[in-house]
């Protein structure tokens, strides 16, 4: 009982961070992603590829699968914004993060309770008896933490409110 | 077993974002504090006094006491950065934040697992009974979440890195 309580909770936070994201790429136009979100920081675009690339990475953390976007890797997780990789365009980033996160939607409603409490792909078994919090809901913990980050700062892509 | 599993979970998590914002705080002078997170956006002292002012009203929303600081509310929750409303010094607020999230940490030490499956101040018996996520616990994954967001938007007080 307890179990599945918990798995709601911790889902739940994770769905309203991706959520809110989503929300937010719909108020904005690819022009705005594409700014930084202040000056001399990371664009919007280079903080939307390392969300997708992060999350797509949740598929073999998670034994759900292999990567879908590991040409993702080098431009979004291997080096910094303004690193002269080549990157999507945000049309297509837009549709990546859309997929990678129903794909991952999918795959947690196929999950048990008591799946949520196995290890992830990072942890050995012996490294998981002594350390048993190292588990899968533990990665949806951490990542939505890393969502909010990100999410705070893509806040200041949209326009600064005008004075009444 | 599980029970005290996840309370780990949650806590570490909580603990982690605390310990990161007090690095950076640590890290940046008054003056850095005071300045806008972004042109136009908040400044990182109205960031700051939002922060204790959330976190302040945790004890009584966790049932550990009354607000010790609610004088923050009008400036910090009550109405936005930049509205003239007088503020604490950064010096002041520096402690604030130490000291309130100390006070949440000697509380929460002396709750069992069990306390933080028991409902929040601001769900009646009867609501909890049919929505039994709505815990302690659940306050905290919240409460990080919210950190999270603008921990993200205070990393871009720090001075540009500049190039190699």
């Amino acid at each position: 009982m307890e179990q599945k309580l918990i798995v709601k909770m911790v889902l739940d936070s994770w769905n309203s961070a991706i959520a809110r994201t989503g929300k937010l790429l719909n108020e904005l136009t690819d022009e705005q992603i594409a700014a930084d979100a202040a000056p001399g920081r990371n664009s919007g675009k280079y903080l939307l590829g390392h969300l997708v690339a992060v999350h797509d990475r949740m598929l073999p953390l998670l034994g759900m699968g292999e990567q879908v976007y590991p040409q993702l890797n080098e431009a979004f997780l291997g080096t910094p914004d303004k690193s002269g990789r080549e990157m999507p365009s945000v049309a297509a980033l837009r549709s990546y993060w859309t997929d990678t996160n129903e794909r991952l939607a999918t795959h947690f409603n196929n999950l048990t309770a008591a799946d949520w409490f196995a290890r992830h792909t990072a942890v050995s078994e012996e490294s998981f008896a002594a350390e048993p919090h190292r588990n899968r809901l533990n990665v949806i913990i951490s990542r939505t933490n890393h969502l909010n980050e990100h999410l705070g700062q893509m806040l200041y892509l949209k326009p600064i409110p005008q004075e009444a």
